[in-house]
């Protein structure tokens, strides 16, 4: 049986094990290589802000308000919160006549433990723009704007600007309208509920696509990935590392999408247990063995960290690891 | 086949899922009920401290620097670093002539997230007595200056007093020396992997043990809950509730070890990615369904937020929640 387990070590004895399902799709949806259960259903959360966004492009509103590659990657991404983050989503905000109150998420504790530490030892009291999703939040007043209903309740069902990225979303993965269930996101948003081998073809589909907004926004997040997510990170240093080979996204509870342009594949996979220290350990793993035998070579010393991270005791010694373990199946 | 599973919900939906395998055993170490793999063999952790501490009352050293029952539950502590678990960690340390540099373990972010907010915006440096297993880490100089060796290297294996702890570990586990593997904890002192049936065979036998040591210490942890995990916590709130028939203690990457005295019964469960979240709701079902039939009954709305946590978005609104599923199977 295919299996992709993530291992957890300490003094050489494995202490926790995570399963990992995979799908790895092609342009047409066919299923190319996959472990466990491609077709696990569940949330997409953050790694659909590229479908997200998309809208907010093909409709003008990322033109009218004068969107470069910069605000399209931070649109697309789940940020550190860093200066540079926060500054840019007020931007985009201003752009279009809103201010911070009109962002419908919440603020929580950077994913950055060094930004967090500073802004708690800075005293500040966090907003809106803290939000890891500020960007995504930021682009949809915009589009609500430039369409025309009002800005109010643009994250939930049923709101003009979410039936916008819903038909979005059923658009790049071939879904029928019921395949698809709609939930809250820890941002408030609305999030989807789908197959993994569906969203796996959507970014498929998004790596390879033709269309004037999807390159731009494809561009737009390999050229910047430090507006993706940020220092360090695993979006970030690999979307750098792999120069424009694959385009990386990850979400909340295990979720991490891909699109491998020059192979015309995607990829989703999610730790069944929502482990966020195992996405990108489980996301290098399927893209070694997956681009590996295709010619995609992974800078594997660049990558380590994020591929191998290593366990520490509180005083920093080295105790263990995470690792991979395990082969998909290939069809 | 037994089960017991954790799952996470998002509006209605099944986000993610954690197995979690569990052995209930008695005095004699004869299986009673369980789950997946009672056998694994797995970490104890943080779990094995009440045994980690017993050297310290057996011996003498206990008395000798006036420990009473406080010091004690404190010693069985992974504490939240409020301020009356950093001040008595300290006090342990002066009793037996050290200071907190003679500490082995690094501090970390308090476990308890006020706590730790309220220590950034402080600007406290974060020193080894906010690590929360200093009690124990207190408790083992005591024991070593009290028995003669040197304090130096005193958490590390093949110190005298790492051998004394050794050879508790042995004694109420009923494993041969062969039988267990020594690890590195997070706070750098001997760890010990060992199936989980053995965990709770020494449970089962701590909580109905006449010994004079093990009576002092099973009675300081009920009497003074908050010295043994803090505001909110759930080891503590559940020893509060439960008035001397649970004598529980949680240990890292997903473990929940508990007697119950009166069942003359053991429990230990290891939800298996080490899913912190986990523990306390696969406790309480473990209690419920363990405990339920044999006249023990748990006030189920005091312990609804440990049995079933809410999920919220940022803004605070719930989204879902953490649930147990699944029967043990009873032997």
């Amino acid at each position: 049986m295919s299996s992709l387990t993530i291992e957890s070590t300490r003094s050489g004895i494995v202490e926790s094990v995570h399963s990992v399902s995979v799908a790895v799709v092609d342009m047409h949806g066919r299923l190319v290589a996959g472990a466990r259960n491609p077709g696990c259903f569940t949330y997409w959360r953050s790694a659909a802000k590229p479908f997200q966004t998309l809208p907010m492009v093909e409709e003008g509103a990322a033109d009218h308000y004068g969107f470069g590659p910069r605000e399209l990657a931070l649109a697309c991404a789940s940020h550190s919160s860093e200066p540079v983050h926060r500054a840019l989503a007020m931007s985009m905000l201003r752009a279009c006549g809103c201010e911070e109150h009109h962002l419908a998420c919440g603020p929580h504790p950077p994913l950055s433990q060094p930004v967090a530490e500073e802004a708690m030892r800075a005293g500040v009291v966090l907003t809106p723009r803290w939000s890891n999703c500020s960007g995504k939040h930021a682009g949809m007043p915009a589009l609500t704007r430039h369409r025309g209903p009002p800005v109010e309740g643009y994250a939930s069902a049923g709101h003009p600007t979410q039936e916008r990225i819903f038909a979005e979303v059923l658009r790049w993965t071939g879904l029928p309208y019921e395949g698809v269930r709609l939930g809250v996101d820890g941002c408030r948003a609305v999030c989807f509920a789908l197959p993994l081998q569906a969203m796996a073809a959507a970014y498929a589909r998004f790596g390879a696509s033709q269309e004037e907004a999807a390159r731009r926004l494809r561009e737009a997040m390999v050229a910047h990935p430090e507006l993706v997510a940020g220092t360090g990170r695993a979006c970030t240093d690999v979307m750098r590392a792999m120069k424009g080979e694959v385009v990386a996204k990850v979400g909340a509870e295990g979720i991490y999408c891909a699109a491998l342009p020059s192979l015309g594949l995607g990829v989703a996979l999610k730790v069944e247990d929502g482990d966020m220290r195992c996405a990108a350990p489980a996301l290098l793993a399927v893209l070694r063995q997956v681009g590996g035998p295709r010619g995609l070579s992974l800078p594997e010393a660049e990558l380590r960290q994020h591929a191998e991270p290593v366990l520490r005791t509180t005083r920093g010694e080295p105790v263990g690891e995470l690792r991979a373990t395990g082969k998909l199946r290939f069809y």
